[in-house]
């Protein structure tokens, strides 16, 4: 069960953007495994992309498409991630964005081709081409709701959020989607998130404008930036609703919806975290650089004991203070470091606060959504992650299916 | 149940060193949980120990006797690493040295402590000092069998071996214990072993040959060398076999035993597992230098979904590849990776090999030991790490107990 997800709302349609989702068969049967998001004419996209060097076949196209043309449709499935899949996936993939192309009267360049599911498998492409007919005639405004369910592959439920704001007079709407489970260790899991608004914003801009907020949201989730062979974060500006911006900071309410549903979709990856159940924030402050604070974050983000412990509401806070100790940074004071959950201090100055019980760690530890706060005590350096638990379902879920 | 682990055959003694187990109660029921080494004057010791910087109050102490005397007594207590305990740890572990000193008739200074256990909880070090008379009494050559088990945690078995050779017509014996169970995520497990040669060995060669040994095994069990707060490996030369060593490489013989020793010792770390069901063993070649091929073995073999792939069993090579795509190196020509899984080939020039079957592939992941065989195809680095797979018991041992 996910930690601190509400049902999912009714998501509100973005004007330009028609969608469609299709059981194509792709690996699942009976759900819907294949989505068309079209985008109109005159709409600018923009995104960030995996850095992984086994990237799979449909990123280094989407890549390449996105560098030469402002595209219409971006083509995604679920159950198979094209990756591993050598010269035979890539051209599965081209023929992917080629069969769009055909249906729909635009040029190969102009379909984005996005993959998520098992690795190392090949995808049969002829049950994409089968699947154009339907796509076509499914596409619709009201279709977040459904796209959203067409891309999960272990999530547990479909993530999607919606902000209108005002600008002018006018309404301007964001929707965005996510997909993507494996946050417990988030370097191998793919996530794909597809946002839209109907601003208008010019593709730099744009692109700006996604690079920044994704290093302040979805990297807040991830380390070494994304490194699963498929993830991508999309985001589209189709100019429908009449408003433009010009600029970052032109529009600061515009600018806190566009970070609330980044950093909605970049929480929801953890709440609904394979197994999670805890929701965990780590805020590392005094260290000497961001860089090194988040390494210190990442250390214990990603310590299997703490994980651990975490899952079983124990408050066995020698293994933060381990993973601390063992972080990759050049210097650490540790008669400067202190040590909180939620407002519980354990260290103070590098040794055992003579104020705490074990019952007060207790207390925290129990709680479904947890705050870890560490000081260095050394500069202004600062990082924030949000990471979940590590359960015997974690396991269960990775050693039963091929993801 | 440990991987391929022979039931514990009886230890040899080592002339010049007696031991001595009891029941202390330091955390443990019903169970040894304090074990002293006596070592005869005249021995030399050498060691390594854990580069973490919340470094346990032991290890600070053992680092600092280590350089000022020849030590004597190795003390040690599992139950409680009298780790994160600030001063008052560092005031236990330094009275518990006191009363080895006082009991023994020898300085604080030759008395190196080690503990192994829960972090963060103070060692009361009156059970320690009350123990003393039977400590005394129950010294004995032939103790190292109850020694490795005095010394476990979570280890489900006690893990030793003796090695003899014969140089110039003199038998010259080697005996080593290690308790460790935590291998799976080696960076927080606490490792200690505890190695003694009957062989008269200068206390700078001594070191010379642990440092070099360790690092062909121990840390290849472990990344960033030995990172617990806790960890030590001790080796120490009698001289009372009349048999002298005055270099490494002098006696070849006396060289591959010890090796030997390391070697079993560091594997049998990781045959024991914490939840472990399959032994790794990780080979990288054809990388630029030995450090990368480090960096990518170590990826792989910390990937939590290639460890889950190894647990069910499941030929799901294509998590194998987006872990070196992930791996920190700097430059990767995925053109050039060639992936085995045993005598099996997956991958070759970054393609999926025509010939592999899945029924292959099944079949060298259905082994208890499997060995995955990546060339870069670059330059001569190479590496080698052992590792095992992530089971829901490895959650549950983490989750139920505090280490």
């Amino acid at each position: 069960m996910p930690v601190g997800l509400p049902e999912q709302t009714a998501l509100l349609p973005i004007a330009g953007v028609r969608l469609s989702s299709v059981a194509a068969g792709i690996r699942y049967k009976d759900r819907t495994d294949l989505l068309l998001i079209e985008l109109a004419e005159g709409s600018e996209t923009a995104g960030t992309f995996t850095q992984n060097r086994f990237c799979a076949a449909p990123v280094e196209i989407s890549r390449k498409h996105l560098g030469q043309t402002s595209p219409r449709y971006w083509l995604i499935n679920s159950g198979n991630a094209n990756a591993g899949t050598g010269s035979a996936g890539y051209a599965a993939a081209v023929s992917s964005c080629e069969a769009v192309a055909s249906e729909f009267g635009v040029d190969t360049e102009q379909v984005l081709p996005f993959s998520t599911g098992v690795i190392g498998e090949q995808l049969v492409v002829s049950r994409i081409e089968s699947a154009m007919p339907a796509l076509g005639t499914g596409l619709k405004a009201d279709g977040w709701n459904d796209a959203a369910n067409a891309i999960m592959t272990t999530d547990t439920v479909p993530k999607g959020i919606s902000e209108v704001v005002e600008i002018d007079g006018k309404a301007v709407t964001i929707t965005g989607i996510v997909k993507g489970a494996g946050m417990i260790m988030p370097n191998m899991a793919t996530m794909l998130s597809f946002i839209a608004t109907d601003a208008r914003i010019e593709a730099s801009v744009l692109q700006s404008m996604v690079s920044d907020l994704v290093n302040r949201t979805f990297n807040c989730v991830t380390i070494d930036g994304d490194t699963s062979t498929n993830d991508a974060c999309m985001l589209a500006a189709t100019g429908v609703s009449g408003v433009s911006i010009s600029a970052k900071g032109e529009q600061a309410a515009f600018d806190e919806a566009l970070e609330a549903v980044f950093g909605w979709l970049s929480q929801s990856l953890v709440r609904d975290g394979e197994g999670a159940t805890k929701f965990v924030e780590i805020r590392v402050s005094g260290a000497e650089s961001d860089e090194d604070a988040r390494a210190v974050a990442y250390t214990v983000a990603h310590s299997p004991l703490v994980k651990t412990a975490l899952y079983a509401s124990d408050p066995n806070w020698g293994r933060i203070l381990a993973a601390v100790g063992r972080a990759p940074i050049n210097s650490l004071d540790i008669a400067s470091v202190d040590l909180f959950i939620g407002d519980v201090c354990l260290i103070r100055g590098g040794e055992p606060d003579p104020g705490y019980s074990e019952a007060q760690g207790q207390a925290v530890f129990a709680k479904e959504e947890i705050l870890i706060s560490i000081s260095l005590g050394s500069s202004a350096g600062s990082a924030t992650v949000w990471t979940s638990d590590l359960s015997p379902e974690y396991v269960s879920i990775n050693a039963d299916y091929r993801s």
